[in-house]
C-alpha cells in the first residue's frame, strides 16, 4: 500500500488554507467597515435601472482562472453596490427593518466559521442544545408562559421566516385534525385570518393544498383600528359549520404590515377554543417589542393560544433570516414533519433523549441561527436590547408629534410601536391617492430616505418604519423635514 | 420644532459603529483562522452527551448588563465547541460535506454586511440581477441546455435547501395539472420516485397535501444499481391509470444519499412524457461534479426534464445553505406561488420587466446569496472549481482501491462520485449487519474520523464521502488504515 500513500495533493489550491482565510476576511471586514462608515453618501433606494447588471458584466461564463480579492472586492463597489438599497442606512424606512448589529454579525461569521448542518442532535449537539437555551431565554424576556418554553412543557424552534413558521403550524394543526376526522373531510377545513393579515398565510395556506374556498378572509373596520373582530369571527365560524365546514386554524397578527394593527389574543381565543381551532400568533414584526414591559399588554391572551412567532431579524438585532418559533405541543409539528430514513438514524434519535429540529421544519438542513441570537442577548445585555427598541419607539413618536404639527398631514391609524402611517390629506380620497402617490415617488426618487406604501381600505397610506440600527433623531427630523419640502413641490406642481 | 430636533442618541449604544464593528469582527475572523488551525486536535464526532450544554449554562434568563467579546468568545470555546461536530474537519465523511471555502465565507461576510432582504427586484435590485447571472454561469458550467437559463427561454433560483426546490416545483406542478383537469381531482394525483429518493420527497409531498395514496415509491434492484427503473415506472404508471389515478410528478436522483445511485434521465423522461408528468432532478450533491466533462455523461437526459436542482453548499464549495434550481417554465411556480400585497406593490413589478424572486420561493424573505456563489467562482475559476471536484474523486478512488485490496471488506455499490459504500463481508447478512455497525461504532467513538451508515435492502451498510475542505490523501489514507485497525479489534472482541 506504500505506493498509494504519496502525497499527492500540492497541486490544488487550499479552499481553505487558515492563514489566507485570515489575511483574506480581514480585508473583507475592513471592506464591511468603510461601507457602515460611509454608507450616507449613497442613495437609499437603489436609482438603477433593471437590466443594469448584466449590460456591466455581459459574460455568459464564470471565469476561468482566479481572480484576486482586490479585483472582486472592486467588482463589488463597481457592479454591485449601485445595485443595491441600502437596509442598513439610517434613512431606510420601507418595509419592517432588517435589524442588524455588529453582535448579529458576529454570531453570523461565528455561524458560517464552524459551518456545520444542525439536522439533528448529532449533526451537531451544540446547534440543537444552544437553539433551546436561547428560545428559551427570548421566550422568557417575552414573559411567555412555561407552557410555550423547554423549561416548562412546551419548546420553540428557530426557522428562517415567518412564512415557514405558519406553513408549519399550518401543516401540523391541519394533520391534527384530519386524523381526528378523516382525510376525506380536507376539503371542509377552513382557516380564518382577518384582511390585514401578511400575505404569507395565503400563500401557506396555498401549498399546503386549500383553495380559496378554504380561507375566509374577515374584513376589518378603521373603526376598530384594523384589528380582527371576535365577533366577526364569530359570525364568521357560526356560518361555516351551518354549511358543513370545519374550522381549524385561526391566524391572528401582532402588528400587521400595513397599519401595526393588533389583533386581540384574549377575546379572540375564548370565539376560537371551544371549536378546538389551532391559533397562531404572527408577530413577525412586533412581537419583540413586547420584551418592554410597557409593551407587553399587546401579548395579552398568547397564554391561550397554540403558538406564536416573530422575527428575531426584524426588530431583535439579528439579521435576516431568524424567526424563532414557540408551541405548546410541539408533537403536532413533529407527527406532520418528521421523517428517519436509514442514512440519518443514530442512537441518540433512537434513546427518545435528544430534539431533532428537522423534524420542526419544512427543510432537513438547518445552519447554526442560536449562536447567532445568544451573541446579540451576551453582548448588549436585556437592558440595551429593552433600551434599543424604546430608543426606536421614542423617534416614531417624535415623528408622530410632528406630521400631527403639520395641518396638511394627517394620522392614519395608531401608532403602536416603532411605525407611523402618515398621509397628506385632502377632502377627495381620490385625489389625495393621487397626491400621497406623488409625493412617495419624490421622496423615494431623492434618494435620501426609502419609505413604501400600503392601501388600507381603498386609501393610500405611507408608511415609515423606525428601526433602522444607524438611524438617530436628526435623521428622523431631516426626514420629516425632506417630505414636508417635497409635499411642497409636489402640490405646487400639482397647481394646489 | 427647533425643541424636537435636539440630538436625544447619546444614552443608546450604537447597534452598529462602523469602528467597534471593525475591532471585533477583526478578533472574530482570527478565533475563527485559529480554530481552522488547530481543527485537527478536536474529535470529529462530538462527544458530549444529551442535556451537556444546560448543565454547562444553567441560567434560566440573558444576562441583563453586556459581556465583552472575549468573555463570550471565551465561552463559545468552553461551552459551544466542545458540542460541535466539526464538519470542517478533514476525517469528516459523513453525509455529504457542508463544502465550504475560504471564498464562501467571504461572500457570506458581505452577504450579511449589506444585509439585505431582496424579496423583489427593487428592495435590491443587485440582488435579484446577480442571482440571475449566477444561475446562469453555474448552468453554463453544468451545459444545461439553453432552455433552463435566462439566456434561454427559461430561468434558475437560489433556494435554501432541496427540500424548498422539490416542494415548489411539486406545488407548481400540482396546480398546473389542477387548472387543466380540476381541483375536485386532487385526491387522484400521483407522485413517483424510487425506494432511494431522499425523504424530503415524501415530506414536500405531504406537505402540500398529498397522503400515502399518492406516493407511488417504487422498489429498486442490486442488479440495477439501486437505479429507478423505466420499465417499473411504465408499469406503476399504466397501473395507476387503469385505477383511476392520474400521474403529474416524478422525482428522479442523480447520486442518491444512500449509494449515489444515478437514475436513467433519458429513458424515464421518455416514459413520463407521454403522460405529461412533471420530472425534477434532485441532483443535491453530484450535480455539481458534472461541470467535469468527464462526469458530465450522468446528466445525460436533462435537456427533457421540467426542473432540476443541486446544492452548491454539497459539492461547489458555497457553504449552507445554497440550493440552486433551474426550470424550463419558471411561470409554473410563478403561477403558484406569487403575491402582490399592496405594501409591495411597486412600479418595476408593475412594468414586467423585473424578476420578483419572492413568487419562485415558499418564503418571502431572501438573503444575498448570489454574492456568495458570485465570490466563489470568481475566486477560483472555473479551472480551479473542476480540480477541487476531481481532487475529491480522485481520493475516493483511491479509498475504492484500498478497500478493494483488502480481502475481508466489500464494495457495496459502485462508486460514480466522491462516496465510496463499503463493508465488512460476511456470509451470513445479519451477523455482517451486526459486526458493520459495531466496527463504525467505532471509528466515530475514536473522534478521528465520522462517516455515517445506511441500509440498502436490508443490508447495513459504511458510507465515506470524500469532499472536506481540508481533506488531503494522507488524511483518506489513515483513516483507511484506522478502519483496517478497528475492523481487527471488533472481530477478535467478538471472537472472529
Amino acid at each position: 500500500m506504500g505506493s498509494i500513500e504519496h502525497e499527492n495533493d500540492n497541486h490544488v489550491i487550499d479552499p481553505i488554507d487558515p492563514e489566507e482565510f485570515r489575511t483574506q476576511a480581514h480585508k473583507v471586514v475592513d471592506f464591511i467597515a468603510d461601507y457602515y462608515k460611509n454608507i450616507e453618501q449613497y442613495p437609499v433606494l437603489s436609482q438603477v435601472y433593471p437590466g443594469y447588471l448584466r449590460k456591466n458584466i455581459p459574460e455568459e461564463s464564470a471565469p476561468n482562472v482566479p481572480e484576486s480579492l482586490e479585483q472582486i472586492l472592486q467588482d463589488v463597489t463597481r457592479f454591485v453596490v449601485p445595485g443595491i438599497t441600502h437596509w442598513q442606512h439610517p434613512n431606510f424606512y420601507a418595509y419592517f427593518s432588517a435589524s442588524k448589529s455588529t453582535a448579529a454579525f458576529l454570531g453570523e461569521m461565528l455561524s458560517s466559521g464552524f459551518n456545520v448542518n444542525g439536522f439533528n442532535w448529532l449533526s451537531s449537539p451544540a446547534v440543537t442544545e444552544l437553539e433551546m437555551l436561547v428560545v428559551d431565554w427570548l421566550g422568557e424576556m417575552l414573559k411567555l408562559p412555561k407552557s410555550f418554553l423547554f423549561s416548562g412543557s412546551g419548546g420553540g424552534v428557530l426557522q428562517g421566516t415567518t412564512c415557514e413558521a405558519i406553513l408549519c403550524t399550518l401543516v401540523g394543526a391541519r394533520d391534527q385534525k384530519l386524523r381526528e376526522i378523516g382525510r376525506d373531510k380536507f376539503s371542509k377545513l377552513v382557516v380564518y385570518a382577518s384582511d390585514q393579515t401578511h400575505m404569507c398565510l395565503k400563500k401557506a395556506a396555498h401549498v399546503a393544498g386549500f383553495g380559496d374556498e378554504n380561507l375566509r378572509v374577515i374584513e376589518t373596520t378603521k373603526s376598530e383600528l384594523y384589528a380582527l373582530s371576535p365577533n366577526s369571527l364569530r359570525i364568521a365560524i357560526q356560518s361555516d359549520i351551518e354549511n358543513g365546514f370545519i374550522p381549524f386554524y385561526l391566524c391572528a397578527t401582532i402588528g400587521t404590515t400595513s397599519t401595526n394593527a393588533v389583533d386581540p389574543l384574549g377575546p379572540l381565543t375564548a370565539v376560537a377554543q371551544p371549536h378546538k381551532i389551532w391559533v397562531h400568533v404572527d408577530a413577525a414584526y412586533a412581537g419583540s417589542a413586547c420584551i418592554c414591559p410597557e409593551l407587553r399588554h399587546f401579548l395579552n391572551g398568547v397564554e391561550n393560544v397554540n403558538s406564536i412567532s416573530l422575527n428575531t431579524h426584524k426588530q431583535f438585532f439579528s439579521a435576516p433570516d431568524c424567526c424563532c418559533l414557540w408551541l405548546k405541543d410541539p408533537s403536532a409539528l413533529k407527527n406532520s414533519l418528521s421523517t428517519n430514513p436509514p442514512y440519518l438514524r443514530n442512537a441518540a434519535t433512537d434513546s427518545g433523549e435528544v430534539v431533532d429540529f428537522k423534524d420542526w421544519q419544512i427543510t432537513l438542513s438547518r445552519r447554526f441561527h442560536a449562536i447567532k441570537l445568544w451573541v446579540v442577548m451576551k453582548s448588549y445585555g436585556q437592558e440595551n436590547l429593552r433600551s434599543f427598541i424604546r430608543h426606536h419607539v421614542e423617534m416614531a413618536k417624535l415623528f408622530e408629534e410632528m406630521v400631527k404639527r403639520d395641518q396638511r398631514f394627517e394620522l392614519v391609524a395608531p401608532r403602536n410601536f416603532g411605525m407611523v402611517c402618515f398621509r397628506l390629506s385632502f377632502w377627495d380620497v381620490d385625489m389625495s391617492n393621487v397626491m400621497n402617490a406623488r409625493l412617495l415617488e419624490e421622496i423615494n426618487k431623492s434618494g435620501k430616505a426609502f419609505m413604501i406604501h400600503t392601501v388600507v381600505k381603498g386609501v393610500f397610506v405611507i408608511r415609515i418604519t423606525i428601526g433602522g440600527m444607524m438611524t438617530k433623531e436628526r435623521h428622523v427630523v431631516s426626514t420629516w423635514k425632506l417630505v414636508q419640502e417635497l409635499a411642497e413641490k409636489v402640490m405646487v406642481m400639482e397647481g394646489i
